[in-house]
């Protein structure tokens, strides 16, 4: 059972943009920075940056200077309802493919239904300004002073 | 975020061995006659098989009219338990793959490990026997049925 990887992407450039506040960066933060800091293909993170847009979660703007920015502050974000969105809200079981001859009439999946709301409900006491601890902080700040141009 | 059809196929085969009491059947249940009942390969359910017979959930009997039964009665049978045993208990994001630059200082981590133990926990607060509900133990005695040779 494991996040795809379009959520861990989603939650990763979140992450990333949570430090530091815009005014202390010289240039703002492009998706092309951000998929080199985590060595992942530029054009899948295009689609995952593409879809945060289309929620709300970031704005970004275009031309010279133009990048990625959070939409709201961090403590905005509660962090079940990022990921039920990212994972597109499937069940934990596909009842249907094969399928199965319960379907309809099974008592696993309410109960496997109640163990993914108690994931959730777990996950949405936190947000996103929780996963900036002080260790995170230090190395995105570090992650991001690599993209200043040397003077 | 789903479980993996490893871990589909095996809760299928724990459920339909809950039902019908031993001495209530003419033969003993077999691979194949899951494997059909299900509509799943043979090859494939003989893998899940031999792993429940591993964890020592169920008994596997050789020879004429052997088969496959439960160890235990299935309310020794905590549903956590069994999923995170047949899921392999991996973390629900792999930080190594892409090797993540936050790896080890990330405040994301342990949250999601949070929402996981909650998730295991609900579902260790219920056995295999909630599984059985009134409407599944029809569904499954007429797919138990299906096996009697006709007289």
């Amino acid at each position: 059972m494991q996040l795809t990887r379009f959520t861990d992407f989603g939650l990763r450039v979140l992450m990333y943009l949570c430090t530091p506040a815009p005014d202390q960066r010289e240039q703002a933060v492009t998706v092309a920075e951000i998929a080199e800091r985590f060595e992942v293909s530029r054009h899948h993170l295009n689609k995952v940056v593409q879809f945060l847009a289309q929620q709300g979660w970031v704005v970004t703007t275009r031309g010279k200077g133009g990048g990625l920015a959070l939409a709201q502050p961090p403590s905005h974000y509660r962090l079940g309802q990022l990921i039920r969105t990212l994972e597109g809200d499937l069940p934990l079981i596909d009842c249907a493919e094969p399928p199965c001859a319960l379907h309809r009439r099974c008592g696993l999946k309410p109960l496997l239904d109640e163990g993914l709301d108690a994931f959730f409900a777990a996950l949405d006491a936190h947000t996103l300004a929780d996963t900036h601890t002080a260790k995170t902080q230090q190395v995105l700040v570090k992650l991001q002073r690599l993209s200043r141009p040397s003077v």
